[in-house]
């Protein structure tokens, strides 16, 4: 093959999709029989007869959601997939196929491109998603990757998924798993910024002054400083998991990514309901809490980003779930909480302390326009 | 009510959400019942038994697509889902519902972007599409609009979609309607903007010194200037159309968004075919001829945007299409040409022109990143 021309400018555009179209194969990521992927005005698919379909969407852009001098580009082609399956996942449903469509400026290295589809190459084989073609516009100023997924419901699930709007007062708040290792992953990439007398405004991605996810030492915040890191770069959507809840009898889920509050307010208002949630029971990694002891709250409740699945059960619904995770080696649920009536007025959610004292919380999530600076990390995603 | 903010970051992301969805709702394009709207981890359908689905996205990027001095938020609306529905109406499909992800400044009025959603409203109403929510993301320097389509086969159509693979040596090349329009209009906005004594590229958004619309006299390129920009600005898709080529027996359709000889090469690519086209069949309406005399030829086969269909049919088909477009009020197909074997060499598309000569015309569609300059209206659309 002949060496790969450094730019997408210098390469053109339609050698770039052929380029990307092998990156796919390379890694396994091949167009299924039945799917018809890039190079036609429509990827097509058959949905399994007896399915309900869902589809969702989700961008990422430069210098907001991602930095590239703090993510290799393989781990931004997970990541943007990742975001969209964990949406999937968080409907109880089984993804199909990806769309993407690439925002470029043209000064991207074609071999970051590539690195970037092999990325999300890998992560869709693994799930048996197609990467099914999509877009490619010129952005003068930057990269944007939007990406879509449609899935649809598991063939055993009788067409259930799950939803925001039928959390019942009494029913058991859970998690799928541990939170804040993501907010503690930005919160060490956000000091060491700082550490170097480097503003993260004032960051340029490529510039030599600025910080690298290397400079990150892996002891400056606990021992498991990688852990942090791996959780906000390469997410992991929890398919099984949303799988699992479907299967036990479970109704409601949703993926958390603008933090616990953020997300818990959602279900709360979707459903007409409060919630109750315990501070002694929020499932927080000794890590995190080691490594920010004055903030390891802030990061588990509002730090966001660990798509992981918070929902809603009813004790029955909860001890087949258990027998199920068990059988499936994956987590325990983690029991955080409880949902109640809604509260007459003021913020649905409240917390109650370690020391038993009960503090209502504003369940606001962050807003992309609302304040003059946009934080990565903390970005809505409906 | 309460007066509406001026712009999206003084009104907020969640308040404009509501506020986008109400402006759907005042077009009649709500939800309908099985389908789960904006609110929840993913939009939810339910495909209809023995269907086959098509998924397809396409961007917008002012200053790139479009420029918002020459375009109504409205018809910026109307095109954005447009040009999605074309592919799905390429397909041989039926839409089912859009996803929307909107890159913002936070300067665009929110009257805009409220008609913006009124104009994709009106047109989704028109073919029973839901625009089932999506994401908001910060995009400082210039808005994108970012939509996804997912259709499915119709229901009478045996799962059958229409591809770009089987086109056959013998089959007849055919169009739905006239080409050069929407070009005539573009290149009219572009003429009157170099009249003003204004290049394209320092035109500014805004900027009262750029040319509006409006300033485009109706008289300056023949009677049907109007004409000519409601085919750039307000796009229709075929998909009446596309559906009647099923119908009919037809394989293979795509629609025109890149000029004739660009997007027939693709079907000739991919079909392992050539083709000849006869310049004294293409159906270009005279008000074209006689606004542009000289450039006429090149408007309808480069000049794209049209959003007619292309495809391929036996006598048989054609036949068969000719009955059913009479009887649904459709227009007669035009047929433009022949499927030939695979040329040894060279272009695969040969053009006779009127004097009988024969000549090989380049294909190559119009690439995003080849060229120092990016024109309006010759973006490719896959």
């Amino acid at each position: 093959m002949p060496p790969i021309p450094q730019t997408v400018a210098a390469l053109g555009e339609f050698a770039l999709i052929d380029r990307l179209a092998a990156a796919l194969a390379e890694v396994g990521a091949a167009a299924a029989p039945d799917l018809l992927g890039i190079g036609d005005d429509a990827a097509i698919w058959t949905p399994t007869p007896g399915t309900r379909a869902v589809i969702t969407t989700d961008s990422l852009i430069a210098g907001i959601h991602f930095r590239l001098d703090w993510t290799s580009w393989r781990d931004l082609g997970h990541k943007a997939l990742a975001v969209n399956l964990s949406d999937v996942a968080a409907m109880g449903a089984r993804p199909r196929l990806a769309t993407v469509s690439l925002a470029l400026t043209g000064a991207e290295p074609v071999a970051g491109l590539l690195d970037l589809y092999r990325g999300m190459g890998a992560l869709a084989a693994a799930h048996g998603v197609v990467v099914a073609g999509g877009d490619i516009v010129a952005s003068p100023e930057r990269l944007g990757l939007h990406v879509t997924v449609v899935g649809e419901s598991w063939p055993d699930a009788d067409g259930t998924l799950l939803t925001r709007d039928h959390a019942r007062p009494g029913d058991l708040l859970a998690i799928s798993g541990p939170l804040g290792r993501s907010a503690a992953g930005l919160e060490g990439l956000l000091r060491s910024v700082v550490r170097g007398q480097q503003s993260v405004a004032g960051a340029v991605p490529g510039d030599a002054a600025s910080v690298s996810t290397h400079s990150l030492r892996t002891t400056d915040y606990g021992l498991r400083t990688t852990d942090f890191l791996a959780a906000h770069h390469r997410p992991t959507p929890q398919i099984a998991y949303g799988r699992a809840i479907v299967a036990a009898g479970g109704r409601v889920a949703m993926d958390l990514s603008d933090g616990l509050f953020g997300d818990l307010a959602k279900i709360c208002a979707r459903s007409g309901v409060g919630a109750i949630v315990e501070e002694t029971a929020l499932p927080v990694p000794d890590t995190v809490r080691a490594a920010f002891p004055a903030e390891w709250l802030r990061l588990a409740t509002r730090g966001g980003e660990d798509y992981e699945l918070l929902f809603t059960v009813d004790r029955v619904t909860l001890d087949r779930l258990r027998v199920l995770c068990a059988a499936r080696a994956l987590p325990a649920p983690a029991i955080i909480g409880v949902i109640t009536a809604p509260t007459a007025a003021g913020p649905p959610i409240r917390l109650r302390r370690a020391d038993g004292r009960e503090e209502a919380v504003g369940g606001g999530a962050f807003d992309h326009f609302g304040e003059g600076i946009i934080r990565q990390g903390e970005l809505p995603r409906d």
